[in-house]
Order: C-alpha cells, then sequence, then structure tokens
C-alpha cells in the first residue's frame, strides 16, 4: 500500500530540501546557534540531531507536504484566492505555522519556544529563506525548517541531560 | 496588500465546499448528531454556529489550503512520493489531521474530542467524503469539514452556558 | 539539579498511578480495545507500547503533574473558583485535556483522534475513572490515562508499518 | 452546577493576578513592546485587547489552574518528585508551556511565535516574574502571562487587519 520504504523517504526528503537551496549543514548551524550558550556542543552534534528529526516519519511527511505546496504555488496552480495568500505569505496567515506544530511536538513541548523564537528572529537559512520571498515562494519552507531546528535543539538538549544521567532507555 | 476582504473570503470557502460537494447543511447535521443529546437544539441552529465558525479567518485560510491540496493531488500535480501518499490517504500520514487543529481550537480544547470522535466514527457528510476516496481525492477536505463541525459543536456549548448564565461578554 | 534520574522517576509514575487504581494492565487493555481490528495484536505487546510511552520524560511529567493537581483538589487544598471547577470536572473546563495534549502527540498526529474518541467512548479502566467522579477526583487523572491509551496505540500502529517495511531507523 | 457567572470569575481572574504581583497595566506594557513596530497603537488599546483576553473563559480557566498550582507547590503541598520538579523549574519540564497553549491559540496561530519569543527573550513583568524565582515559585504563572500577552498581540494584528477592510463581521 505504502509504496516507499522509510530510507528511501528520508532519501528523498533530503534531496527535496537540497533542491529548494537547504542543506542539512544550513540547519545544523541554526541549532548550533540556539544552543551554543547552554552547552558545550559541536557543529557535527548538531547534524546528527538534524538527521535524527528528518528520519522521523512525522517530519518526512511535513517535508514533503510544505515543499509541494510551496512549489504548486511557485507555479501558480492553486486557484485564487489561495493562491495569492500563501504566495504573499499574508500577515495573518498562520496555516504554514500549524503545519510546523507537526515536528516541533516531537521532541517534547520545549521545541515550541524555540519554534517561536526562530519564527522572529530569522538567523541563517531561515533568513535566507525569508529574503528569497517575492523571487521564490519560502512561505510553508521558512516554517518548516525552523520547525526541525527547533526540534533538533530540543532532542539534543534532552539528550545531554539523559547522558549526564547515565541513562539509555528514553527513546 | 491582502487582496480579499473577509465577506469576500467567506463567499468564496462556502462556494469551494459546495464544489467539492459539501453544503452548509450537511456540516449542520454532524453538530446536531454530535450535540442532539445535551441540549435541546434545532437544525437552524446549528446552521448558525458552522456559519459563524466558517466566517473566523483562520477556517477560511484552513479551508481553502485544504481544498486546494485534495483539489492540486486530483489533478497528479505533486511530485512523488508525496503524490501518492496523500492520494491513498496512508494510515500514518497525520498532516491532514494537524491542518485541522488550526480549527479545532478556535472554541477552546473542548473541540478535540468532538473532531476526534468523529475522525473514527464517520457521521453524515464525512462518512459521504470518505467513501468517494478512490474516485476523488479528500484526504485533506474530510478532516477540516470534521474540524468545522467540532469546533461548531464547541461554540454551541460554550453558548448555551452563555445564555444560561445570562451573561454575554464572551466573544 | 534534577533530583531524579530517569529510571526512578519512570518508577514513581507507576507507583503513583497504582496508589489512584490504574495498573499498567487496565492501559494495556485499552490499547487492546483501539486497535485489535487493525492488526494480529497481543495485550503483551500493547503493555511493551504502554511502558514505552511511560518511559518518556514528557508522559511522566504530565502524569505526576496531573496526579498531584487531582489530589490537591481531592484534600480541598485549591483556593475557590478553581478548587469546585476542577472538583465538579465541570463541562467547559478543557484544561485537563490541553495538559494530556503534552502526551498525545509524542508518537505523531495520529494520536490525538484516539485520544477524542476515549473521551468521548469511556472504556475499561476510562469509565472506571469517570464512575469514581462524585467519591474521588479524577478530573486530570482520566483524560491522561487516555493520552496514555491513545499515544501507546499511535506507537503500536506506527511499530507495525516499520516491521512490515523491514527497516529499524525510526526512534 | 457551574457555580459561578463569567463577570465573577473575571473579576476573581484580575484579583488573583494581582495578588501573585501582575496587573493588566503590566501585561499591556509587553503587548505593546510586541506590537509597537508593526501599527501606531497606545498602551490603552493594548489593555483593552488583554482584557478581551482575559474575559474569555479558556484564559480564566487556565490563568486559575496555574495560579493554584504555583500557590500549592510553594506552600509545598505536592509529592515529591514532581514537587522539586515544578518548583526549580526544571530545564526539561514543558507541562507549564503546554498548558499555555490553552490561551495561545485563542485568537490564531500567529499567537505562538509571539509566545515562544517572550519565552526566549523575557520583556517585562516576565523577566520580573522569572526574577522572583528562588522567592517564590512561578513556574506556571510566568508561561501563563507571556500567553496572555502573545494572544493579546494577536487579537490586536486581527483588529487592525479587520478595521483596515472595513468589515465588521470577525468576532
Amino acid at each position: 500500500m505504502y509504496k516507499y520504504d522509510m530510507d528511501e523517504l528520508f532519501e528523498l526528503s533530503i534531496e527535496a530540501l537540497r533542491k529548494k537551496g537547504v542543506e542539512i549543514q544550513d540547519i545544523a548551524e541554526v541549532v548550533y546557534e540556539l544552543q551554543k550558550d547552554y552547552a558545550p556542543i559541536t557543529i557535527e552534534l548538531c547534524e546528527e540531531n538534524v538527521l535524527a528529526v528528518l528520519r522521523k516519519r512525522e517530519t518526512i511527511h511535513a517535508v514533503l507536504t510544505a515543499l509541494a505546496i510551496d512549489k504548486a504555488v511557485d507555479q501558480k496552480l492553486f486557484d485564487e484566492p489561495i493562491q495569492s495568500i500563501i504566495e504573499d505569505d499574508e500577515g495573518l496567515y498562520g496555516i504554514d505555522e500549524v503545519l510546523s506544530l507537526a515536528v516541533v511536538n516531537i521532541y517534547g513541548s520545549i521545541g515550541l519556544t524555540n519554534f517561536g523564537f526562530l519564527d522572529k528572529q530569522k538567523i541563517g537559512i531561515i533568513d535566507k529563506l525569508d529574503k528569497m520571498k517575492g523571487k521564490e515562494v519560502t512561505t510553508f519552507t521558512d516554517d518548516l525548517v525552523a520547525a526541525i531546528a527547533a526540534a533538533a535543539a530540543s532532542r539534543l538538549a534532552h539528550g545531554f541531560r539523559i547522558k549526564e544521567e547515565e541513562q539509555h532507555h528514553e527513546a
């Protein structure tokens, strides 16, 4: 029924993000900025956590849906008025943020505050995606990348705590 | 900036639902089934509450986005693998439910249980939309219609309480 | 800083549930009822999934908070009017459901519909907790137990899919 | 059944916030900081929006529950380990944020980003509540006050848009 296995879906998601100009490294850098003051972390550790978030089925579904919507709007395939509302990333349109919640919540409620913060203080790739608006539709993509970074930062925070406590059950 | 006023968006949403085979009356009947055992209600009162939910900007954005996604998938406009995942309404795909949360929560957290209930016990129009699967994509539409009915049922429940208490401030 | 390790917190949560009259087996039976028609499952498998949900820090925090609130209200320790509102499990009070969302979402958005369903169709231990109302405060506990069962059912559903696809990355 | 009318509950909530050191004016100032760059607003307008948020039943329930939990923990009434976890506002404890979501979502999903932002960049009264930690438990209160400010900022943003469009149906 489900025609793709998870490894394939994972690779396809990373490929789809890359086509939109988003590399794992870019997201890892946002995670690094979010967490560097709280723990002695490396970019490699941030990358690991981004990849773990991206392996989740919920993330894969959200990534592929968000990119598909932005692409369809870019190609003017949606009817009016929703075509213009998404294309202009209209200020009170919040469905992009709602969709991102699917990812934000995966590693607990602390992901929420990082997501809100990133949405206001656009860092690195999120700023880059935001500035593409006008030339290319990134309405759903920028929120989703922020959600992945926020979830990865939560995972990393939980991980440090777990390590500290020398226990391995949480998963 | 925002090219449409709210009245126009409201009318366009109702028209878009109608094109998909969903009438206000159909949603009102679901609300009636949900609430009839709790209060002396009429179909007219249910319709009023459905219309109030549909006038909300958040609902309008959610309705238009959901219908646009289902239509795009119906026309095979999305890339694989997300085209098949949405087309088949794959069992573990939950982005349609996440999007519906934008509407479910508008009238408080009690909307949530009605939404979950409708998703399991498909009533009236929700059952009809569900049975269209295979011929027409209704992956996002059916969850959204359930969300509108759940929110309208919440609004109605809150309204009765308010009336009972003879106070008029809540709005 | 955090004075307890996760193993200890896990044991304390199970103990706290037991004191309230909720056994792992009771929750496993609800999971079994939710999933039996979809896959060839056993009570043992349901128990495993309930335990996995209970090992999550988010669940532990939610369980201990919910039980503490119900206990405080049982002992009339809260001020009016919130003491009466929680004690009577007032119809429009939805904070208990909001708190449960912390658990419902852990294994993806499909947990949401099982939670909503359980809140309407009270099965097994959830019905028992509901019927204790009047003698003992279970306002937060019954929603939380429903949330644990819903999350465990999601985890089980995801697990079967993963197995089918013979892949082991998702965790 | 419900022993209090909404006016009474509204007054009791404001009184309970005041006892904790939180005035309407304090929350209005946070809203002003959040929105001053986007629209020509006054403190009076911010206060109006804070009061509208506080009149909602969902907000009243959340306020009274949050204050009751903080007070009970302040008086050491909860059992260990949850007593210490809440008292120390332990870093991975996120139930306070989950409870606040009940309020954040009332005026649409754009409230979410303001909430996340406030949780990171503590402004005015939120900073003051945060600095009380150690002397007085404010674990749930600070998140809730942030949620009220975030919801009021959303309401204000929606209101300006509505005015602009000269329409009066949304409510």
